[in-house]
């Protein structure tokens, strides 16, 4: 495949896309940004208090980042902006150094985005975009479980109309528990209604319009529509009804006008408090952001570019710092609304930016009577969709070591919180693999009668002889299980006497790190010092490249055999027992 | 090879080796512990000094832990007590909470040995052992080299006999570059003469004594005396001219007694500042004793147990904690004399706590006038042999990744202290892994004409056919490169229209994580999408079980080759086009 030239202009792919740009890929980005920018409003909104934030913060966050990622981005369809689980960790790490609502806070979830912008930005100019990888799938399937059921909790005090708290799913629920006695009724009844009927929208709505004679797509694109909808009705019914004075929390005067420009507090202090969290979001965000987008492209037989996504995301954040916005990502509802809805570039993501400026001017006076409850019905609606907790299920089938890793996440996360949960998430997967390859499968192997091939003495009828100890090791050999290598063998030759070969049969050995040449270094002097030889079969080309850069073949106390059988012949003359089952070792 | 059974029993290897006890081992261990104690009087006082303890905290840390390593070892020559790379670290923990001399700063090592005693006894307990793993032998021996050079430099201070300081090279070396104008001359006399023959003696006196006819075994145990001879010099100068009253430091006063019985601090404040450090003491040691014990059982064809070995250094480390030592562990002078001196069982190392018994209650008035600068000469020319850069060079001609960890270990060691260094090794070590294996070899294989083999066709004339991209992975599937097998495949993809089939060739792939079965279901998913099919081909035994416990295999949008040539006889029916090396895919 031809690959782009490292030149300055590939960080730019909007000169690849904007040279072919025509009237028709214009009248269908148009059309989906008219429809994600309908949905994005109260969305917006909502995620914004979720963060913790005045509600036009959630509006900014989305302007300027998804202007900058359609400059910077390699996605089509990716629409950037706040998401839930961000806006989760964000109320989390900023609740650590500032007081929810004070000015600190704003101008911490400032720093966080700017933070978060320049390490992805520079992972992104590195290439580094790997990094990611070391989350694994059921760590993350788990912790957005947790998180979504997490952010789901948060949002019934509103429902309630309690002032509840807690971070942890314990701490919620205890403070939810002890304020129920002092539930605000009418904020109640908006808050169920609204979540009943979101709930209805979702699941309901799309059939009854299907029945309706709408098309699938238009019904789906409508439903999308529904928590307008929501938005609408209850804010007429609480000016109409005078509830905001009956009690009833309501969003109030939001500032009208394009996003401002802003600076980030950059105190030394506050940036090393930051620097953790900042690595853990821009950690998750990416992965998701990428997982959506990689989903897209695929659709249309397009691909992304990891690097270049960690670019536009960067790009995305640091818009977000110097306009009022807080920490975005790729959304995975509102970029699959925006490729149902038939986006072809990201120009469609410029003019929803254009379509949410629009907003940020002319209607945020529309919005003082939304009741918060409304915003939190919408919240616990879209995060639910999220928990899915059959990872656990399918992950123990699979692997328990899988399993272990999910479940850890999910527990920590819901005990200890989102950065807790990300981060022993990460830690685990890494352990887990680092156990699993420290002590690989070693197969003591025999020939099997009338042919050339040898297979596991505990699995098959195989010959073999007291003379030679063959041992097939299944994993490339690397510094944390080079040392079970050398107790392995020290064990079965310390164990049995008449052994005088041993031969290490390498077709699955992809690697031999330093510490595993040092090992067989040190196997290899051992064996010499009580007259017992060491072979290698079947060493691959590069990991035999790689030996012969290093003196170990001059000292190797045997022969390095093309094939097995070859080791076989030689060492044996082609003489050997057959083994009983009970005969074969343990070990092997 | 016959397992222990798991009871009680098993954790005592002394009633292995204390039931056939015998006359011939009993003497055979009594000479040995001769001569390692007179060897270890010098040592254990210096390595206090190292460590910033009074001089008796090495003679107790030699006492206690003997004997219950002794009970609780595995290892028949291992000798346990204070080691220099340990003692530096102990300095470098305890320095950050108490000021060196006073009260406080002994119990934090008091402290700092039971909690290491507690967490190697809770491995073993727990069957960890394979955590010392996750240190990669480069790094170990780049960490080595840069604490030897670090220990020889802050000695320095006490050869000149200025009050210099510091933790990093470079603070020492500016703080003695400080203090160079206030060197004491009869301090530097002493210091420069004890050095030069402790040189001579390590270099240049085991071949005088063997050209007077002594056996070279024989002279190298009078040679290792050496120290002790320096000691007696130096201190009979010291008190016949007077020159403690003339400026020359001595060791002044040292209770006379047994061991005492002492209780650590646990104040949480001081075990939450302590956990790390002896953390990282306990993994640096236990890896640094378990090399040595390995070398030296394998040299007889005995084996050690890394698990027993934990439990024995555990309760070491914990009899240091309770008899006024500091943490301790398996050295590798002294086990390698108590090996050649022909100590046979743990007994020897028994017999030399005694003798340090009989040196702490009679021998201390005798080191009254013993100046610091021999043992500080002692330590120089003990750690100046740990030194050898030519790790640097044989990394590099191996693995640039393995050169890569070893640099940066000596660097931030030398630069940042020995706890930076040997985390960042660690760090370093598992991430470069994963960085390795995130970005798999994966070959796109073609026919060997006449053959049934597939081999890559960068590096060989093979068949292939436009319609089949068969993809050989030559590494395990798992979170860290299931992304980049999607990506790879769907750029392959992307950039190559007629293809029909894609094949997966799975011979190298020993495990499947849940992770990279859904990156499987993904690839199948997205390349359905497109009309492609994907195929699997010569899965291993296990990965096919696990494999079945998923519902992939039902899902997969091809089939499930049992060899390569199989697949391509039914994809292709046998057919398939000549490439030139130009029309090879770079991306294979």
């Amino acid at each position: 495949m031809a690959r782009t030239k490292r030149t300055f202009w590939r960080y730019l792919p909007i000169l690849v896309w904007g040279r072919s740009y025509d009237r028709a890929a214009l009248t269908s980005d148009f059309v989906a940004a008219v429809i994600v920018t309908i949905m994005l409003i109260p969305q917006s909104l909502a995620y914004a208090m979720l963060a913790g934030l005045p509600p036009e913060a959630g509006i900014y966050a989305s302007i300027a980042p998804i202007l900058l990622y359609a400059v910077f981005g390699s996605s089509r369809a990716l629409a950037v902006g706040p998401v839930a689980v961000v806006s989760l960790m964000t109320a989390a790490a900023i609740g650590q150094v500032a007081e929810a609502g004070s000015m600190g806070y704003a101008a911490a979830a400032l720093t966080l985005a700017l933070l978060s912008g320049v390490m992805l930005m520079a992972l992104g100019l590195l290439r580094l975009g790997f990094i990611a990888n070391f989350l694994s799938h059921p760590v993350i399937a788990g912790f957005i479980t947790a998180s979504g059921l997490l952010i789901a909790t948060s949002q019934i005090k509103h429902i309630l109309g309690v002032p509840a708290g807690g971070h942890t799913l314990i701490e919620m629920l205890g403070s939810l528990a002890a304020h129920l006695g002092a539930t605000h009724l009418p904020t109640l009844v908006i808050g169920v209604a609204a979540t009943v009927f979101l709930f209805w929208v979702r699941k309901g709505l799309k059939p009854a319009l299907v029945r309706l004679g709408l098309g699938p797509r238009s019904a789906d694109l409508v439903a999308k529509a529904g928590p307008v909808a929501a938005v609408a009705v209850t804010t007429l019914a609480v000016w109409a009804l005078g509830l905001d004075a009956r009690g009833v929390a309501i969003v109030g005067a939001v500032p009208q006008g394009l996003p401002p420009l802003t600076l980030p507090d950059l105190s030394p202090d506050l940036l090393a408090k930051l620097v953790l969290p900042a690595a853990l979001i821009s950690l998750i965000g990416f992965v998701e952001s990428v997982s959506v987008a990689q989903t897209l492209a695929a659709r249309r037989r397009q691909r992304i570019d990891p690097d270049q996504e960690l670019i536009g995301l960067g790009a995305a954040n640091i818009g977000a710092a110097f306009t009022g916005g807080y920490p975005v990502t790729g959304g995975f509802a509102r970029s699959v609304v925006n490729f149902d809805a038939g986006a072809e570039t990201p120009a469609a993501g410029a003019f929803t930016a254009a379509g949410l400026a629009i907003a940020a001017v002319a209607l945020t006076p529309l919005i003082f009577y939304l009741p918060t409850a409304t915003l939190a019905a919408t919240i616990i609606v879209a995060v639910l969709s999220l928990v899915d907790f059959s990872i656990l299920r399918k992950s123990w089938a699979y692997s328990r070591a899988d399993f272990a890793a999910v479940l850890a996440t999910i527990v920590l996360t819901l005990g200890l919180g989102v950065e807790a949960g990300v981060s022993a998430g990460v830690l685990i997967s890494i352990g887990l693999h680092l156990y699993k390859t420290s002590r690989p499968h070693v197969a003591e192997v025999g020939l099997v009668p009338g042919t050339q091939h040898f297979r596991n003495v505990l699995r098959h009828r195989v010959v073999t002889s007291p003379k030679v100890l063959a041992l097939r090791v299944d994993e490339s050999l690397y510094f944390a299980n080079a040392r079970f290598l050398e107790d392995l063998i020290q064990d079965r030759v310390a164990a049995d006497c008449p052994i005088e070969h041993v031969v290490l049969m390498c077709p699955a050995i992809n690697e031999i790190d330093f510490s595993a040449l040092e090992s067989l270094e040190a196997i290899n002097e051992r064996l010499r010092g009580i007259g017992i030889r060491l072979h290698l079969s079947e060493v691959k080309g590069p990991v035999m490249d790689r030996l012969k850069r290093s003196h170990f073949l001059d000292t190797l106390n045997g022969r390095v055999f093309l094939s097995h059988y070859d080791a076989w012949m030689a060492l044996t003359g082609g003489q050997g027992a057959m083994p009983t089952a009970a005969q074969a070792s343990p070990s092997g």
